[in-house]
């Protein structure tokens, strides 16, 4: 039966009773048809749709179904790093694709400035210690004054800079180009100089997408170069860091400690060499996923296909070819 | 035999060698007698002395010793908190006592905001599933928005204030008086009030000196009356809190988790019930202590020893009545 509405297809996770749908699609019910879908009807799904909302936002089945996309203009993605759904002939085609920028930058920055104040404070000393009825004194270290490398200068970078220097903490941040005058970061270094000045840095925090610059960014060169007793802290994604190389230089320093919250392989393979060490805090990718996050990405997305109903275009626009939403 | 100069003992903590000694004594020998003593020997070391130094900031000797103190006219405590040291027959001399205040402000401060983070985030749950190789994704809390409530509007909880609404939190005090215009608070509380307004915070912080009027300002009645799943964090005195009530609000609510520093008795006896949960993080008396904190604390007495060897008033000056540095 045809439509005269547009066509928005929801790609939801399987759920306990069927498709686990956003709130508030039936808001949209006047204006749209919608279809809510899981993975494997995704295919069916597409054909003839308008708009691809990727509610299950780890998904890659959308290149799997990209045959029955015969009508497609947008996908919106519900989540900050698009890396797991991008694809060539996605890539290549005039389909537009948004992400959800904006709504983990401060969650995450929080995360951030957490595991740093947490590591100067020894956090994860006093609790081993408590567990084990051990009362010790130690000394611990200040946070102001000490030095953050950031890496990746997107929205979350810039609002982990902004948290750390209100804390007193020294920021500068690898990108894309070097320069000296960033309104957040002030100094930027190059990413292809990262061991030359990763030494600096006593907590060094990936914030980078995942592309094909960033993909083991953080390896054996990088992880040798870093200051005595280091910091590493990952949000970014697991495959910018080589995490054998990581779990070496933690055993063998100069790595002291390492904050992880996203992994190559995830959930984190139970056999991983990460699992169990003092000298690793690690959550599984959850640093963004404060109370209220799924509403909110929710009504993002809600948001940006009104604007695209009423024929505005939609905001936060991926840069398909570089994997991210560019600083405008 | 006589000497010319001032006197002044130094009390230290007995050492691996002797007496463990301040650095930097020798910069004042030109201008003073100085004797190191330890506990045992205060007696000998106070007689005649102008000036103690109270090193061993921990221990109560100085009343044992006080019938000594003949010529005694200022002690110098290098300790934010005094309650230990004061005595009656103190309390009614003539002789000034001075603290430490401002050396442990902002380290401490670091401590609590790195405190309410990670209990935001869960930190201590994530490093419990680390241990048992538990990958399990959580919601957790944005920090932004949240409320602290600080008890104590000393030095250390206006450093508190600051750094906590630094990075977004809302704060308001509990102090001695009321009042609704405080610079660094906005609003204070009465501390006899506390029951009936604990209840608006998600983190309850105790930054007060211990007097009379805090021992056991926190018990069962205020224990009860804190919001669902609040946070207690004490970095204060350890007998503020009533241990028995907070083990009891832990287990049958409504508290949700505490972090605490200091404890009734310390070290922590082997037998406490604090030891081994899953929802406290305790430390050893060390919120304070970043590295350079003995230096700092030596420091500031030889600047202080300097200014009262000139003649001038030292500064830092407890009330010995109420137990802390007013407020100028």
């Amino acid at each position: 039966m045809a439509s005269s509405l547009p066509v928005v297809t929801v790609l939801c996770p399987a759920g306990v009773d069927g498709a686990d749908a956003p709130a508030g699609l039936d808001t949209l019910r006047d204006r749209a048809e919608i279809r809510t879908v899981v993975a494997e009807d995704l295919a069916d799904g597409l054909r003839g749709a308008d708009v691809l909302f990727l509610w299950d936002f780890f998904s890659s089945a959308v290149s799997d179904a990209w045959h029955a996309a015969d009508a497609l203009r947008w996908i919106h993605v519900a989540a900050a790093g698009v890396d797991k759904m991008l694809f060539d002939e996605l890539i290549a085609s005039e389909v537009v694709v948004t992400n959800a920028q904006g709504i983990f930058d401060r969650p995450i920055a929080e995360y951030v400035l957490g595991a740093v104040v947490a590591r100067a404070k020894d956090f994860a000393g006093s609790l081993s210690r408590q567990r084990d009825g051990v009362w010790e004194h130690r000394e611990t270290r200040q946070v102001r004054g000490s030095i953050a490398l950031v890496i990746g200068t997107g929205a979350i970078g810039r609002e982990i800079a902004t948290l750390l220097r209100a804390v007193g903490v020294e920021v500068f941040a690898a990108g894309r180009t070097a320069r000296d005058d960033d309104p957040d970061f002030g100094t930027v270094i190059a990413s292809e100089d990262l061991a030359a000045h990763v030494g600096r840095a006593d907590h060094v925090i990936n914030a980078a997408p995942l592309t094909p610059q960033t993909r083991g960014l953080i390896g054996a060169e990088v992880l040798a170069a870093v200051a005595d007793g280091a910091h590493l802290i990952n949000i970014g994604r697991g495959e910018s860091v080589d995490e054998a190389a990581l779990v070496e230089a933690l055993d063998s320093g100069p790595l002291g400690f390492a904050t992880l919250d996203v992994f190559a392989a995830e959930p984190l393979p139970a056999d991983a060499p990460l699992w169990g060490r003092e000298d690793v805090l690690l959550s599984a990718h959850m640093s963004g996923d404060v109370v209220g996050w799924r509403e909110a990405l929710a009504e993002q997305f809600l948001d940006n296909a009104r604007r695209w109903l009423d024929g505005e275009p939609p905001v936060n626009v991926v840069d398909k070819e570089r994997g991210y939403v560019p600083r405008t």
